[in-house]
C-alpha cells in the first residue's frame, strides 16, 4: 500500500501567483498542488495537500495526521517564524517533517530568517519555487524507504 | 459608486469600554461603529466593520477584501505585536492600510512598540480614541481620492 | 452556591500522554481532568475544563467567562510563550488567573523560558506534571476565600 | 477667545518640497501652514506656526508656550530621534502634545523609528503627508475641548 | 520513619511581615513555619526549617543536607538571582528540590526575573504568599512517595 | 586672588521649581544660585553662574573658561545623556569638572542612566537636589586646594 | 553540448564517513561525488567535483568558474559560516549558486546557523545527507533550463 | 538626643591605603573613619563606623539597624555590583540611605558602572575620595532635618 | 568659473592644536584653513572654511549650499556621532559630501566609531591628521570632474 | 627559607569526589591537597591549602595572605562567575595568581564562561583535573623564581 | 634610496572592473597598479603591487616585508572583516599602515562596517574608487617624511 | 614504541620573540620548539613541532595525525577566534587536543576571549608563556596513561 504524505501550507499560499510574483512567481497553488500530485504518483506515494489561513486547524491536522499518514512535507508559510504551536504539534506528532519554503529566507528581513518548524524538520528546502515541494517528495520518499528498510 | 473601506479590529476590541477603561476609554466597539458610519457618510464612504479574535478569520477577511474593497482601516490589536500572517495578508492584499491604535503604543510595554502591521500601512494614527477611527477615515478618503486622480 | 473555575488547556495538550512522555508524562488529559473533578469537588468547585488549539477560541472561553467565572486555571501551552492575544484576554477579564505547566519551563529551550500569561497571573506553578492542576486548584480556593472575605 | 496652538517644526522641514519628495511630498512647508491655518479657522483655533534648525530655539519656545498657548503640534524632524531636551520641555511644560509626521517613521531606518517625542505626546500621526498636520489640529481641537469640559 | 525535608529561607525573609507588606504580605516567617509544620505532620513528614542571610551557610546545609534529608524546599530570596554557589551545592545534593517564591518574581524587576535555583528544580511555585510553602510541601510528598515506589 | 568656577545649567533647568516639583523639588534656579553665591564666599569661591538651552552656547561657554576659570560645575541636564560636543569640550577644556544633577539619575528611565559628562568628571554628584550644588562647592575647594598644594 | 557544473566542497568534507557518522552520516566524499556523476549524467550535465581545506584555493576555483562552468553547487563546509571572501567570490561570480548542507544547520549549534553564502545563493538544501547534493542538481538542472529558455 | 547615622564599608575596603592607591588614594579607613566622626560631631550626628567583607554579616548589620539608626551611608564596594541580598535589606530597612564611592565609578570597568544600592539610595556620590563621606554625612544631616520638619 | 567648496567644521575643532595634541596633533584650525586655501588654489577650486559649535548653524550653512556651493567637506567633530539633523541636511542638499576626522575613529572609544554623516558621504578619510583635508579637496576634485564630464 | 603558596578552593570543591563525578572526577579534596604537597615538596614550595564555602572568609584569607605569602592558587569555584570581591581582593593582595578549574570551563553554560578572577591572574588552567593543580605549582614555582632573578 | 611600499590587495580584488561595478567602478586592478606607480613615481617611492586570494600567503606578505619595506597599504577585501590573523601580522610587523578600500564601507551591509584592519592602521580611506590608492601614497609619503625628520 | 604528539602553533607565532615583546615575550619558537623536545624526551614522547599562517594547511596536518599521531597540542593563535574549520578538523580527528595560549587571552581584547579550539579540547592553558608548552606535554602525558590503562 502507498505511502501517504500530508502537505501542509500554511497562511496566504492560496493567493499563490497573485501575490507579489517577484518573490513568489507565477504558478498558483493549484498548480503546486498539480506538480505534486504528478511527482507523488511517479515515487508511489499518495498525497493529501492542504491549505488554512488558521494556525489551529493546521494544529489539528497535524495532531490527526499521527494516525493516517507517514511523512509530513511543511510550508507553514508565515507560522514557520511566529508558530511555537505548530512546532509543538509536529514534535509530539514524531514523523519525519520535510521544510519547504518558496523563497531563499535567508535572504529576505531579519523576522523571516528564523524558523520555529526547523527544530522538528530532518532538513530544509527554500529558494527553489515550487520545485522545491518536488523535491521534498524526493527527499521524503527517500527518507520513507530508509526507515522501512531499518 | 461609493469606495468601500473594510474596517478590521483584532483581538479583545469586542470588549472596548468594559476593559481597562483608563487605558483604553469608556466607548463600546458599537460607538466606534456608529462614529465611524456618521464620518464614511459625510465622506462619501461606505465601511464594513468587523471584529475578530482569530488571526485566521482576520486574514480570510483581508484576502477577500481585495475583490470588494478599496481600502483597508487595521486595528489588528495584540496581533499587531505577533502576527506575520497578518502582515503578508496585507501586503499580498496591495490595497491601501491605514493602521489605527486607542492608545498610544510608544508610551506602553516594550512588546507593545513593535508593529508588523506598520511594514504594510501608508501611515499610523495612535493615542487619540476612537476619534482615531475618524482621522483614519479622513486620511483614507485622501488617500483614495489620490489614487483616483492620478 | 459553588464558585465556578475555568480551567483553559492550550494547543496540544489533548495529546497529553502520547506526546514526548519523558517530558509530558504518561497521563492523558482526561486523567487531568478526573484529577482535578475529585479535587475541586473536595475544595467545594466547580470546574469547566476545556482545551483547544485555537487562540482565536481561547481568547473567546476567556472573554465569555467573565460573566460565569470566578477564576481562570490557565496553561496556554504553546500560546504562553507567542500570544499577546491570551494576555490581552485574561486582563481585560480582570478575574484570578493562576499559571500553570506541566514541565519546569524555566530549564526547557530559550523561547519557552518567556510568559505572556504570567504578567496577568496571581502565581505560577510549573513542573509538577498534573499535580500542578491540583495545587492550582488548592491556590484558587484559597485565593477565591479572600476576595470573599475581604 | 479661540484656543491658541503652537505647531513646532524642527530642522530641515524648512526644505520641505525641496528636499527627497519621493518621502516627504511637494508641498512646502509654507503650503503646510496655509493648510494648518485653514483648518485651524474652521475648528475655532489660532495656530503660531514656526520651523527651526536649532535645538536651544525650540527648547526656548516649548518653555515659552506655557503662558500663552494651550496646545502643541510638533514634527520635531531629525530631533525626534536624538534630543532629550525637547522631551524635557515638553514634560516641563505640561500642555497637550500631539505628534506629527510626514513619513511613516515605522517603515525607515532603525534610528528612526524611536521617537523621545511619543513619551511626551498624547498621540503620533505618522505617513499621511501634509494632511497629517490636519488631523493633529483635529486631534487637539478635541482635546482641548474634553479638557475644557472635564 | 519520617522523610525530613529542610527548609530553606536566604536572605532578608527573617523580616517577612516587616518588609514591603504590599509585595510579601502580612505574615511573619513563623506564621509561615508554623503553616508548615501543620501541613508536614498532615502529609507525614518532619521537617527543619531554616534561615539565613548568609550563601555560605546555605551552602554548608544544603552540603550537610545529603545524609540527613529527602528533600529540599528552597527559596533563597534574593541569592535566587545571584548565586552560583547555591546551584552548584544543589546540584551536588542530588537530593529533590522544590523552588518558592512568595511574590510572581516574573511580574517584577528584570533582574529578579531569572533564578539559578530553576536549574536543579524539580519545579517552582510562585506567587501565592505563604500558601506556596504548603503547596510546596504537597509537592514534595508526592515526588517522595514516587521515587519510594519506584 | 580668589579662585573662579563656572557653574553651568543645561537645558529646561530654568524652569526648576516650575517643573515636575516631585522630581526637581520646589526651589527656582535662582534659589540654587543664591545657595551656591553664598556657599563660595564661604568657601573663599567666585562663582559664574549660567543657564543655556543650548547645546552650542554651552560649548562656548566651556571652551572660553579655561582662559578665566579655575574649575567647573556642570548639571547640563539632558544634555548629559545626548551631548558628545559638550564632553568634548570638557575634555578640551582641561579643567577639573564635578558633575552635579538634582535627582538621582541611576533610578529613573534608562536613557538618563548614561552620561558622556562622566567621562570628563573627577565625580558626579546626584539626587540631593540643591543641596548637591553646595556639595559640589564644597568638592571643587577641595581639588582646587589639593592642586594648589601639589 | 553539455551544461558544466562546478560542485565545490570545502574543509574536512574529504572525511565524509570517516568523521562523526552521527551527524554526517557513513558515505564517503567519493560515494557523494559518484552519485553526483550519475545524477548529472540522467540530467544531461557535466560536472566537476572538487574538496579543498583552502578558503584561498576555493576563492581561485570560484572565479575561475566563471570562464568555463554554467552553474555552481557549493557545500563550504565550515566557510559557510566564517568567509566573506567565498562569499564575494560567489557575488563576483555571478552564476547561478545552490547550496547544500549534509546537516539541517538550523537544529545544530548557533554559529552554525548562519550562512554568508545563502547572500548569494538561487536556495538552500539542508539535512538530506548525500542526496541533498542530487536534489541540488535536480535544481540546478531546472534553473539552467530556464535561463536558456527565457 | 542625637541621630545616629550607620556608616557600612563592604569588602576590601579594610585595605583602603595600601590597596591601589592610583585608584584609592592614600588614606586608611581609620583616616576615613577619623574625618567621619569629626564632620559627624560638627553636624550634631553620631555615627557607627563599620567594615566587613561578608555579605551576610553587612545584610545582618543593615537589618538590625532598623531599630537603632536614623539613617545609612554605604560604600558596599564589590557588592554595590553583585548583591541583590544587600538591595533587599535596605529596601527593607527603610531609612534613608545615601550611597559612596571612593572612585567615579562611572568611568571604570563595565561590570563597575552598575550599583544595585542606587535603586534604594536617595543620592550617590563618587569621585571625591574620602571626601566624600563628609558630603554623605552634610546630605544625611539635611534628609533628617527636613524629614523631621515635615 | 571655479567650483566652490563648503568646508564645514563641526564642535570643538577651533580649539585645534590647543586640545589633546596626542590624538589631534599641533596644527591650529587656522594653520588647517592655509593648507586647504593652498590645496584649493592649486587644484582650480575655491573654498569656503567655516566652523561652528552649533548645530542648528551647521544645518543652516549646508542648507544655504545648495544655491552657491558644487561640493561639501565635512568634518562635523562630535555631531558626527549624534546628529541626525545634519545628516538630514545632507541628504536634502544632495551635494557630494567627502568626511573627514583627524583621528581614526575606528581606534577609538565606541561611541566615536557610528558616523551619521557617513550615510550621506562618497567616502571617508580618517587619521591623517590635517592632511586629510588636502585629500579630501583632491578627491572633491576628482569627484566634481567626474560629474562634470558625465 | 621555602616559598610559601596559599592555595584557595571555593564553594562545594570540599564535595570533590562525592559531587558529579562525570563532570569533576573521583579524587576527593584531599587527595588534591596530597597531590600538591608531594608536588610542592618536590618543587622547594610550602602550601597552605584551604576550602570555604564563604565569600566573605575567602576575601579575609587573601587579604591576609599578603604579609605571609608569595603565591595564590585560586580555584575559586562558582564564585569565579559572580564575586567581584574575590577580584577585589586579589587585585589589592598584588601577589602572583594561578587560576585552576578542575573542568574546561569553556564547553559548560553560558555564565561557567566568564571569570572575574582571571582579570588578577597570570594565567589560568582549566580541564586537567586534579592534574591542574601540580601544574599551578609548576607555573607558580617559574613565576617566583623569575620574580626572585630580576 | 627610495623607500619601498608594500601594496597588498585581498580576494576578490583581482577581479576588478569584471565584478559588481556599480559597486566596484569600472578600472582593472592592472589599471590601479598602473595609477600607483605612477602617483609613487612622482613621489619618489618604489611600490610592490600584490593580490592573493589566500590569507596565509597575504599574512607571509606582511611578515617578509618587515625587512624590505617601509610601509603597507592595505586593501585587504573580505580578510578586512574576518581576518585575526592579518591584523596580528600588521601588528608584529610594526611598520606604518594606510587602509583603503574601494567603496564607502560605512555605508554597506553590517558585517562590512567592521574592519580587524583598522586596529594596526594609522588611518583609513574609503568610497573614492582608485584614487583611493593614489590618496593612501599621498598619504604614506607624508607619514614616511615625518619618521624620517623625527 | 613512543607516543607522538603534533604541536601545532599558528599564524604569526613564527614572529614569536620578535613580536610585542611586552605580550609574547621573548624566546622564538625554535627556543620554544627546543623546550619542548626535552620536555617531551623526559616523558617519553615523540613530537612534532610545526607553525603555518595558512588555515588550509593547518587542517591538513590535523586531519593527516589521524594516521599517525596520539595526541595534538593546538596554539592556533588568531584562528583559535576565528576558524570553524580548525574546530571541525578537530572535532573529525577525535584524537585528545590541548589547548595553549602564550598570553591569558581572557585578559585581552573582547574577540581573542572566545576560542572555537575550546569546544574540542580536553582543557585549555594560558598566560604562562612558553612554559606553558611544556605544562600542555606533561598534561597530554597524563591524558595519554589513562587512555592505555582503561
Amino acid at each position: 500500500m502507498s505511502a501517504k504524505v500530508l502537505i501542509i501550507n500554511g497562511p496566504n499560499l492560496n493567493l499563490l501567483g497573485m501575490r507579489e510574483p517577484d518573490i513568489y512567481g507565477h504558478e498558483t497553488l493549484a498548480d503546486v498542488e498539480a506538480l505534486c500530485t504528478a511527482r507523488a504518483g511517479a515515487l508511489g506515494l499518495v498525497i493529501d495537500f492542504r491549505q488554512s489561513n488558521s494556525e489551529g486547524e493546521i494544529v489539528d491536522w497535524i495532531q490527526d495526521s499521527r494516525a493516517t499518514t507517514t511523512g509530513l512535507i511543511v510550508n507553514a508559510g508565515a507560522l514557520t517564524h511566529t508558530s511555537v504551536a505548530v512546532l509543538d504539534a509536529l514534535l509530539a506528532c514524531a514523523l519525519p517533517v520535510v521544510e519547504v519554503h518558496l523563497s531563499n529566507i535567508h535572504r529576505r528581513e531579519q523576522f523571516r530568517q528564523q524558523s520555529y518548524v526547523s527544530q522538528a524538520a530532518v532538513g530544509m528546502i527554500c529558494g527553489f519555487g515550487s520545485q522545491g515541494y518536488e523535491m521534498a517528495l524526493d527527499a521524503m520518499a527517500r527518507i520513507l524507504d530508509q526507515s522501512t528498510e531499518s
